[in-house]
């Protein structure tokens, strides 16, 4: 699995629809979905997936050299449910994982996700390359990262959670990653993001800047409950080695303020079968790690708060080939559950002729 | 415009639902298009486009080289709602037609057409090509045949229609044509095969073989409606020249005995809008004409009718590069309307570089 900062063909995108995720029929969200997608596709090709009914606001929305292609969703989270992709440096693969919405019938935060679970063969269809079909083990693609050189990255939290793959052992799973995605070694850490829907995806708390070097979203304040899960990650990277046998340099991403959800946000959303997706006051998981890889840039969520431009000063050392751009308007993509690594997709570079 | 006997990159069809349509929910005719389809797919790329409803269905059937698209669409005639694509020998773009189901409110086979009328666009963004946007002018491609050396094969039926561009002279329609496909000259027969719903669309009556030669639906009985059509055909044919000042070589291609819709095959069709749109003992516009050419091969309709061999047979000299293949199955097309050629469209063959 070549990791997020190797070069790109593209990243898919899933126009967002869902009334009961996204504030004001969605319409706040597609503004700052809108906003990244330029910013992307500035640097690579954007594929975006609209369903049918609202195709003709993606396509009239987005620019002409955006890709827009015709596909129904349950939701519009493409890191979680399009193929993880795979190469040998020859040719290009999908991984088709099962996707259950984030722990099923479990604790799962929709029903039913089958629109979704469909979604990562149609991606494969859509480039013409070939799928593994491996949907009866679940995994979204925020779970995990690579560093390209042996080495996943993931969360306990999620992976060993009741709701994805309750009947196999640490260490099948462990087998099962690399054998899938061509590594050698898993690096666990216990828990995610704090408050985090998606049962503490690694994409919103740690990710991988180059080989052997991460960010890992922090906070000096020890009475908020995510101190404790930060400095245990921290405690569990510093004691690892990567595949290579490396020690990992971990660069402290300050997390901004708690950011909760107000009254009139909520407003905004519909109910799920009768009950609210949100409550007001809610905490939400706002993390700076959440940040997208492009070929040119990385893009990284801003809430307005104090650090906002001090997480854009640590990344821009890490990614010097690269502009470090903030997202103003990605609060409109918290309210959703995730940010800007939730919703893309990349797409590895390959040579065009195996590509059509 | 590139001729159909030029290299292809592939070939778009649309997986058939339509039950008023295609008889027994369509599965009668999803047999002849995968059938079809495998053909087809043995020289070149195939994209189906499937409904989401009928996405499964379309996976399951076909293998796994074909590409299976979400599309959303009213009817299954890709001839007719697919862009038309030309080229300037650098890139290709796509024609995007005004589309409204064979003429409109006039006399249109269906109501609604907005999903057809926008799979032009949309095949584009899945091809990542650019396009021209002529919604403003109806067009179906199976009303066109061209030469790909300047010379456009129309019918005055079709064309000069009231259901389609009654606000535009021939001579206005002429010099739209010639704009927007690259053609210097433009021959006008008169009608097409008797009783072809689409009002005589070229596609089943007359078709190039190679620049300068062309293959002219026939009957000797005198009888027949359709004698006195072909027969004024012949005389139009050979009374003109073609872009490059060519007489044009007529090759009769018998037609079958004329094939009637039984009792039995009308009762699998629902019916639209409470009205049955095929009524027992109806003249079906069979012909032999309608066939589709792919890189290696020609597929030509077959009816059960002693002239399936006769018609294999005129058309292999034709066809010296290409083998010559009779798809069985073709009543069940014939019985949705059209045939071979009215469910497929060509993609032409251009660097892959240029096409993602």
């Amino acid at each position: 699995m070549p990791p997020e900062y190797s070069r790109h063909y593209g990243c898919v995108l899933i126009w967002p629809h869902r009334r009961d995720s996204w504030q004001y029929g969605a319409y706040a969200a597609r503004k700052a979905f809108a906003e990244l997608i330029g910013i992307i596709s500035e640097s690579e090709k954007v594929v975006v997936c609209a369903r049918y009914e609202d195709y003709d606001s993606a396509r009239k929305t987005l620019p002409d050299n955006v890709r827009v292609v015709e596909m129904s969703s349950d939701d519009s989270w493409a890191r979680d449910v399009a193929p993880t992709l795979v190469t040998n440096g020859k040719t290009i693969r999908g991984i088709d994982w099962g996707f259950n919405a984030w722990g099923g019938l479990f604790d799962g935060l929709y029903f039913p996700w089958d629109k979704d679970n469909k979604i990562a063969r149609k991606l494969c269809d859509l480039l013409d390359i070939d799928t593994y079909d491996k949907r009866d083990f679940i995994l979204e693609g925020g779970s995990i990262h690579t560093d390209g050189e042996g080495t996943i990255l993931t969360t306990e939290e999620c992976l060993l959670g009741k709701g994805r793959n309750p009947h196999m052992t640490k260490a099948e799973i462990e087998i099962m990653l690399c054998r899938c995605l061509g590594a050698k070694k898993v690096i666990w850490l216990r828990r995610g993001i704090y408050n985090d829907e998606t049962n503490g995806h690694i994409d919103n708390i740690c990710a991988f800047t180059s080989p052997a070097e991460v960010v890992l979203a922090w906070t000096d304040n020890k009475k908020d409950p995510q101190y404790e899960i930060s400095a245990e990650c921290l405690e569990i990277l510093q004691g690892s080695t990567d595949a290579q046998g490396r020690k990992i340099k971990v660069h402290k991403l300050p997390l901004p303020d708690p950011i909760h959800i107000t009254e009139e946000e909520c407003m905004g959303l519909d109910d799920m079968d009768g009950e609210p997706t949100r409550t007001p006051g809610e905490r939400l998981a706002a993390s700076y790690v959440n940040f997208y890889i492009s070929n040119r840039a990385v893009i990284v969520p801003q809430f307005g708060d104090k650090n906002d431009s001090t997480a854009i000063d640590i990344l821009k050392p890490l990614f010097p080939d690269r502009k470090v751009i903030g997202l103003q308007n990605s609060r409109n993509i918290l309210i959703g559950g995730g940010n800007i690594h939730c919703i893309t997709q990349q797409i590895p570079f390959f040579k065009q002729e195996e590509l059509t």
